[in-house]
């Protein structure tokens, strides 16, 4: 069955890239000496070491770890993609004739445009009718296997409050960067009584990332439910954890 | 040795308690039907479950579980704790006459009081000569155990960033949360460049928490290191992780 995936690489404090680089994709040779590209950088590290990542990219090199088993495993599972936008904008160049994902990639953006076939596989659709839409594109094109949400961390999230993530894998890179861009904010528009509820299925440790697994069960009320231990709920007997 | 080691249970968007409640820790009945409280219940559940965590608290029941055996672990490592005026000040009351924690804890303020004997082994020492020097007493009192930061997330933070904090753990609870108090913020007081480096030591599944324990490697330039990959550095050619 068709699950809907994604799963990104973010900091031990939550940040997927640096702090926004307001000047635009536009000029890429200047994004890499803006405030994003350190972050970026030290957070996808775990990947872009890994032979799998480097063999998609069409790179030598790499090694052959438990991370480029993973990256072996996520690109495996995916039938097609989702992305957003600015993703595309900043990838169409570097990605070249033969972009890694060998499947039909669907683009959120409000600017139409005729699909762009690629060799290997690869072929950008652009969706002009929204989130919803372009998964359900996205299902129709995966031939049973995943549709994986490719990022970036907006669309992510539109993704997830509207309902259509069945499953979220974070990589987490050992490193608090302090600022940035963070994967989950105020944006998912949870009151302080409402969570979304997540169920851990498998937790993968490597030197440079712990990748865990979920898989998301849903929006819910938060309980005061304290188990009994303050007798008449008079505030909280939690001392140390 | 002496490590000074901090813990903390933390939503998997980094939260640690439901946003701030700005009525003061006067109010205790009313903090339970505030914002923070549904959040902190929410992320400390696992712990609360614990029987190693209610038999500290002097509640009967609990699980006998691997959470147990983590919480019975730390309350063991540590032999004084440090502590921040915020947090104190909301425990006094519910911890009564015999808190859980065994040991001389430091209490970190500005308003000079005497020591506190409690039953059980536990003293309330307070500091007014900063975060440094409450380590520095910790240290000394910790009879060759480890210094333990209880918290809150700002006393956490300090010690991080003055370049105290030996250990850190994690425990993941899997929900997001949205909004909150962040465990890690900007006032990290880290440039774009920046990040504090850690190293995973220990992953410990739950189902109802992921614990990461790392050692903190600390502070380190971020570089601009993309292994080769875009070969003249043009652009991002990291395209899914």
């Amino acid at each position: 069955m068709t699950k809907v995936t994604a799963q990104m690489s973010v900091s031990l404090d939550g940040f997927y890239t640096g702090p926004r680089d307001t000047r635009g994709p536009e000029d890429m040779s200047g994004w890499m000496r803006g405030p994003e590209a350190p972050g970026f950088f030290r957070v996808t590290r775990w990947a872009v070491d890994a032979m799998a990542w480097r063999e998609r990219q069409g790179f030598a090199g790499g090694e052959q770890s438990i991370n480029s088993e993973i990256i072996k495993e996520t690109f495996a599972a995916a039938g097609a993609y989702v992305m957003g936008r600015r993703m595309f904008d900043a990838g169409e160049v570097p990605w070249g004739e033969e972009p890694p994902f060998r499947a039909p990639v669907f683009v959120v953006t409000h600017r139409p445009r005729g699909v762009l076939e690629r060799q290997g596989g690869t072929s950008f659709t652009f969706v002009t009718e929204g989130v919803e839409r372009a998964v359900e594109l996205a299902r129709d094109a995966a031939g049973g296997k995943d549709v994986a949400v490719s990022g970036g961390g907006e669309l992510l999230r539109q993704v997830l409050t509207a309902g259509l993530l069945d499953q979220l894998e974070l990589h987490i890179a050992p490193v608090l960067l302090g600022d940035g861009q963070r994967l989950f904010d105020p944006s998912l528009g949870l009151g302080a009584d409402d969570g979304i509820e997540l169920v851990p299925t498998r937790v993968v440790e490597a030197p440079d990332a712990t990748h865990v697994r979920y898989t998301v069960t849903g929006r819910s009320k938060l309980v005061l439910d304290d188990r009994g231990a303050s007798g008449d709920l008079v505030g909280p007997a939690q001392p140390v954890h």
